[in-house]
């Protein structure tokens, strides 16, 4: 019952309240439809402590679903560093590395709930939407950069899910290194190849 | 309370009575602890019988999981019919067929157990692996076939998951023909191109 207004940055769970706030609003009502007004207001802090914690929306997401780490920092990272020639490559390995990891196991129970939870697909399109593929469409100066990006997006979850919730023999077995030689080249034509001459 | 031994092929639910069998013993056992001889045991039919409605395993899955589509025969056709070097345009034109068909729901829906099911998902994933990636690997006289079809079911499931279960804006709104035109080149490579170089 202690007082909840008037905290200070340095407050013990300050940023946990607002942490479980998001988590509550965003699953109730999507990724789009919750400000970080609300966030705040739902915590019962000022806004401007939200804003303290979290650099904006996506990085509170993030945070809020434990996925433990910026993806949309991460997706800008890769299409910015290094030539743009190899972001195929980088994008591929970056992500065998993010499902393998202890963020990959957020990642995946994000995807579950989303196959199963109409809520969910919609909480996790609208946050890819926002965020990997404006980022995308921000970074590369191509046509069709929306439809590109959704490519890559599905190859790269379709292997996700395959290899680490169907567990499906092939690509359990395969090195990264191996499915990083294979996929590369397609990642690479999505995000900067000619468009196909049929589309 | 009407005796079930001695049933001729004519019998009524016979067939349905076949069918009911395997759906419990796929969904308790797998795909591939499952005999035909089991299920006729536990329908209580002569093995013949069973054998007189469904060619193989496969097929009997097929019409148990209401698959409504004989998925390996499918795959055999588009495999052998044709020529060699547009089997990726043809593959991925039939599957988006399928997934945009009824019998794309009930894929829909086994990949939506198998997502959050461990015994769906071993299901699914032994089914794939007894019929779809054989028939590949039978079809084609490629190396590493089974990985190749792997990644063709990857990519594959990937567009079927975040356009029909997470409704991803950029492949709602895509043609059929759009989405040709940027998967066929792919699963064209995965499916009969080089060995990539680091693999």
């Amino acid at each position: 019952m202690s007082p909840r207004t008037g905290r200070r940055p340095g407050d013990a769970d300050t940023r946990g309240d607002i942490l479980e706030a998001a988590r509550q609003l965003f699953t109730e009502k999507g990724f789009d439809a919750v400000s970080l007004r609300a966030v705040a207001r739902s915590a019962e802090v000022d806004p401007a402590l939200v804003h303290h914690y979290f650099e904006g929306k996506p990085e509170l997401f993030s945070a809020a679903m434990e996925l433990q780490l910026d993806l949309p920092a991460l997706v800008q990272g890769v299409l910015a560093e290094g030539p743009v020639e190899e972001v195929g490559e980088r994008l591929v390995r970056t992500f065998l590395q993010v499902w393998g990891s202890p963020a990959g196991d957020r990642l995946i129970a994000l995807l579950r709930s989303a196959a199963v939870n109409e809520d969910a697909a919609t909480m996790l399109r609208e946050f890819m939407t926002s965020t990997v593929l404006k980022g995308v469409v921000r970074q590369l100066e191509v046509e069709q950069a929306e439809l590109r990006a959704a490519l890559c997006a599905a190859h790269i979850v379709g292997v996700g899910m395959l290899r680490w919730i169907l567990h499906f023999g092939p690509l359990v077995q395969a090195e990264d290194e191996e499915l990083v030689a294979w996929l590369a080249p397609t990642i690479q034509r999505y995000l900067t190849g000619p468009l196909p001459t049929d589309a």
